[in-house]
């Protein structure tokens, strides 16, 4: 799609480095991190300021080129990748910086290309932490956690991305500049554009930069991992659990994830689950004494429930290995087709037994992993025997989500992987106004087209 | 505006008690809680479903009959009542029915008609509470609250509505229903129509029904007020009361507006301020024995401060009535032009001293009452003694707000009252975004024309 003219255009304009045509180096930008998606990039612009973004965008939108924003491309849905009609890359990657935290409103400023793992860093070094967290915090970056609206392990407590964004500075099609950074923690002046941008996944402006608030550090952190015999006896103490103080986790693998995991670590479990079982994983993080509501909590499950603690530093991390090497076992042996949903929590036992029930049928190639974020309903369900491009056994499986009243992306996004399933979940009204608002703010349609919405021009 | 024709067509449609054309009935729509905005109604509609509210709309919509969606005429900015060019109320005040909240995922669902009171009472009756607190809860509606984005003093802990909200129902222009109750806490599947709905103001949709996040009771709750010589000297600790664990609130008050709660309360306040100084109310709520963070954050503040604590839930309330009685005390003397503002936490104190510099200038003839929410930088500038249509004196405090990086409003909104005022705080870019957004679910501009932008039809 992209011109040789764009090109030399871009390369004068964003200088040494700030454009990348080799395709020797444009590679790391065509693959996402399932391995499901992949499209040579016609050219990667790698900006170093608001204005540079600002400038390439006019220079799209002149040549009607359309453009994918990438972040750490961590992303799991096809969303930050190229694709047919759209091999143009905007890579926020240079653009790093993160401010120094400021005390009084407790908050930064971080650019979009920031690695989740330096905020957090930044915050750290001020006694004070970042509300989201997640498994790839050395790759995802700001921008693109914005713009996926990112959740992860702290959801339960913090919320997702948007709820820790005070003000969002972003570009749109025709290269004007959104919001403004530093804002202010309470601005009610119109419209919330920087939460409408939040979860927006490119498709509406490309993330600059970010005026994200901060959360006071837990004194203490106590971490238990529980293993039942069935899924249902593991849900069935989530409602017992949600009411412990101090709350700051609950996440979930079955049994066969749990195995994978051990393979992949080559470790054996400090915890027991039959197959067909599972596994849950506490946390609290508060102030100091709390982990004797975790230590109560645990102490009336009963002898059926297989129990490891951990409630100093070290020992916690090694028990959330368990939990956050799952992606990493599973893409170790295979490309997986990776459905992230939502259904209501009282019933992922239930959802699971049917889930499992269906897949004997319309997928007996695949194998079945599940773990994913218990308390929210939110499961990872990845299937791995599957043909990449193949989407009909990921179909049953949303509709089968649909039918428990749940939704088909939780934490991920829509992408381009689950474009065509929107409908199952979100009203046809809904998905008009979403298109109504996507034509209001990128009526050339130039904005990471192919993402959200089945057709790329709505 | 309203024929004739629609008025008998809705009282059809609504049946007897649904419409209220008489004008001894209308009066109490027509005016706001301040006094300053006051109109006609030319016809109230009271649907008691949404799809009333559907029929209603569609209703206007044919007729192009502008409409103002009103709650509990509780707001401060004059967007919920009528204007010239926009005579017919849609009243929300017969849907008022809370579902028993769901203890799997702490939520409850609220029809937009439903107090905060009720919706307080019903958190209650299980051990939990909702997360947003404001002095007017009697009377405020869910779905007024949703439209302002409404903060209020637990803010500082739980943020504003946008916050509560997990999922709402709303009907657009056209009479089409908009998303779905009750929702999922995590839901990736495109824009968030739910966040941008909240503090629209009634311009893009009429929220029918809200699925609100609940939150777990605290234990233990304990209050301080805190009297200092000059506003400085109590804008000089929060930065320490900032890192207090359990932080709950931290409101101010100038010694004009606690000399006047005095006064309306036939009451002497429990601390002692210098004219020219103020006074802060700090609270902590959360595990047992948190009290105890409050007492040791009191105790360090030296012997300049005045001080009285309560630990016990009466001493708490009589505390609190200091703050919670600011708006009443101030109504009971005359009709204020109030100017909900931000500024940066830091710089309060070298704002008030600005303000009323100002304002012996460009307002001598004005009372200047300030009270607010400190530790959001949020402070309630009442002036007392001015004409009720005349802004002037408001221009000059909203310039001097912009002069000090701040926003014009804070959490009550831009309604009428600020609508001229938008462009000080918020680029003519992002102005534009709104309208287009506007455009795109309201293009005929029925729903509260007036109201955000200064024409009625952007």
């Amino acid at each position: 799609v992209a011109s040789a003219d764009l090109a030399a255009h871009l390369a004068r304009i964003l200088g040494p480095g700030g454009l990348i045509t080799d395709q020797a180096l444009t590679s790391s930008y065509e693959t996402d991190w399932t391995g499901r998606w992949h499209h040579r990039a016609a050219l990667v612009a790698r900006p170093r300021t608001t204005e540079e973004v600002s400038t390439v965008l006019r220079e799209c939108r002149q040549t009607s080129t359309p453009v994918v924003p990438q972040g750490g491309n961590t992303g799991l849905v096809g969303g930050g990748v190229p694709r047919e009609g759209c091999d143009v890359v905007l890579g926020l990657g240079l653009m790093t910086s993160v401010s120094r935290p400021d005390l009084t409103d407790m908050s930064l400023v971080a650019e979009a290309g920031a690695s989740l793992a330096s905020v957090q860093a930044a915050a750290a070094s001020v006694g004070l932490e970042f509300g989201v967290d997640l498994a790839a915090r050395d790759t995802a970056t700001v921008g693109g956690m914005v713009a996926t609206n990112a959740g992860g392990t702290h959801f339960l407590r913090n919320g997702a991305m948007r709820e820790q964004v005070i003000a969002l500075e972003a570009v749109t099609a025709d290269g004007s500049v959104l919001g403004a950074v530093p804002g202010l923690s309470k601005d009610n002046t119109g419209y919330d554009l920087a939460s409408l941008v939040c979860g927006s996944e490119g498709t509406l402006a490309v993330v600059t930069r970010v005026h994200l608030r901060l959360l006071p550090s837990p004194e203490e952190r106590a971490v238990a991992l529980l293993g039942f015999p069935t899924v249902s006896d593991a849900i069935a103490v989530l409602p017992a659990l949600r009411g412990v103080p101090e709350l700051s986790a609950v996440e979930f693998l079955d049994s066969h994830a749990l195995r994978l995991v051990a393979s992949h670590l080559r470790s054996t479990p400090p915890v027991r689950t039959a197959d067909g079982g599972g596994c849950l994983l506490v946390e609290v993080a508060g102030p100091s004494g709390c982990s004797e509501n975790l230590l109560d909590a645990v102490a009336v499950l009963g002898s059926g429930v297989d129990t490891a603690i951990a409630t100093d530093h070290l020992s916690a991390r090694r028990l959330w290995r368990w939990r956050d090497s799952a992606p990493d076992a599973i893409s170790a042996v295979g490309t997986p087709h990776k459905l992230d949903v939502t259904v209501p929590p009282g019933r992922i036992a239930e959802f699971e037994g049917d889930l499992r029930a269906l897949l004997a049928h319309a997928g007996p190639q695949a194998t079945v992993l599940v773990f994913g974020h218990a308390a929210d309903g939110n499961l990872h369900v990845n299937l791995l025997g599957l043909s990449p491009q193949d989407d009909t056994v990921d179909a049953e499986v949303l509709g089968l989500v649909a039918r428990y009243g749940g939704s088909i992306s939780a934490e991920h996004g829509i992408g381009v992987a689950k474009r065509d399933f929107l409908s199952l979940t979100r009203s046809a009204r809904d998905i008009d106004l979403m298109r109504r608002i996507k034509q209001a703010l990128d009526p050339a349609g130039i904005l990471n087209p192919g993402v959200i919405f089945a057709s790329s021009i709505p």
